[in-house]
């Protein structure tokens, strides 16, 4: 089992005190990507959900978009290695536009901003789910709440929380959720919250998928905004138990709490 | 005067109560950046700073390490493009890391990791400093306050904030400092603080700069601890007005204010 924090001794200094303190520090760990044994990028990500996360890394940075195409994954912990097979033919340069995300993949292909989306599976979200599921993420965060370092994503279907995985990056968080949608671990008829920002490519990865609810506990930005309304996507901000607040397509969302 | 935010309604949803709402959106727009007229990235950013911006954009992917070979910046907003002049010769394509960084320089060149860092100024900061460091970078973050969406950076040196920069990216509002401070807006002889967390590359390009004392209002992660001890920088994490908690270098820092 791989300890994912260290313990270091720091100084704490306010005008009148000095004490010696311990805090727990985040492991960030550097994890190069290959696919069909090309490499073709790196990122430093928290140890956990690695298979998920270079398929979802992939997908996001546009190396393949048909989910149909990926057929395994392996792992070398020893080298910081992920090893994603796909039914790719051609292993191209992208037009990447690095992105303003807290991610390991803030980087987008310039062609998905322009690109039509899938129509988005058909399923409301009740109230009363949207708090539980809110709710059982953020009691899962214990890494978080301990480093104040890593990012939460957690999913929902079938009236409970199918998946949750943390990160160092609100990204790479989101890539392990869309990484097993891709493996066929959750389907993409679910809601997906997310503990970091909804900037463009992090709704852009969720649409791609077609994940029709998108949470997130904090702001949405711009192009994230206007993406959302290009996919018809669910877009949530400042999601909280008790309320949330609908930037897109709010018939989604049922109340059944009244 | 380029507008950085959009209105939006949105629909505030709880158990009892269904209200309309006016919620501000921060723009991000993508943006090319050339380097001796050949492009080498795009990032998504907020448009401010944005020469700044291209040149510690540049600097912390490695395009260049030395200060002296920065020319000039042009940009053209109507393209989205930023024009940077460098005295280097050849544009390699780098051996870069994804960071899990929440900007748009999430990348770090593997040599960097392993490489010696220059010495850092000599130079120590009082406690009363620190805090009205704080105090007046807390005090410019408006659109951090308004959108939700935005991280600040802040530059102290010669007894005053020299430097402020705001973005949705983490990495970017650091990159605007230091692009600063390399087109010579700043002497590397202060300290940083920004609202991010303090993650491998982020200490990185600080450590490259050879800013002595590195400030966050958050945390820092195993490798953004380990680059700050290499280079022997002040590193402080939870940074707040009444206490800070220091994680390396402690003598940097004098209590004045016992």
């Amino acid at each position: 089992m791989l300890t994912l924090t260290l313990k270091h001794r720091t100084q704490l200094k306010s005008p009148n005190t000095e004490e010696e303190r311990e805090e727990e520090v985040i492991l960030e760990r550097p994890y190069r990507i290959y696919l069909n044994e090309e490499p073709v990028g790196s990122s430093m990500v928290l140890p956990t959900g690695l298979e998920e996360f270079g398929v979802g890394f992939l997908f996001a940075q546009g190396y393949f978009d048909n989910p149909t195409v990926f057929k395994e994954v392996r792992l070398c912990h020893e080298k910081g290695s992920i090893f994603v097979y796909a039914d790719v033919e051609k292993i191209e340069g992208k037009d990447l536009i690095v992105t303003s995300g807290c991610g390991g993949t803030g980087k987008i292909s310039r062609e998905f901003l322009e690109k039509e989306f899938s129509p988005l599976a058909e399923w409301r979200m009740k109230l009363s789910e949207v708090r539980e599921f809110i709710l059982k993420v953020l009691k899962k965060s214990d890494l978080g709440l301990r480093t104040h370092c890593v990012h939460a994503c957690g999913y929902w279907e079938n009236g409970r929380l199918s998946l949750f995985y943390e990160d160092v990056g609100r990204h790479n968080a989101v890539d392990k959720v869309v990484g097993a949608i891709l493996m066929g671990k959750a389907s993409p008829k679910g809601a997906i919250y997310t503990t970091g920002r909804l900037t463009s490519d992090m709704v852009l990865k969720c649409a791609r998928v077609g994940i029709p609810i998108v949470m997130s506990r904090t702001a949405t930005s711009s192009l994230g905004l206007e993406i959302a309304k290009k996919a018809g996507i669910t877009l949530i901000c400042y999601a909280r138990p008790e309320r949330i607040n609908i930037f897109n397509a709010p018939e989604r969302i049922i109340n059944d709490l009244v």
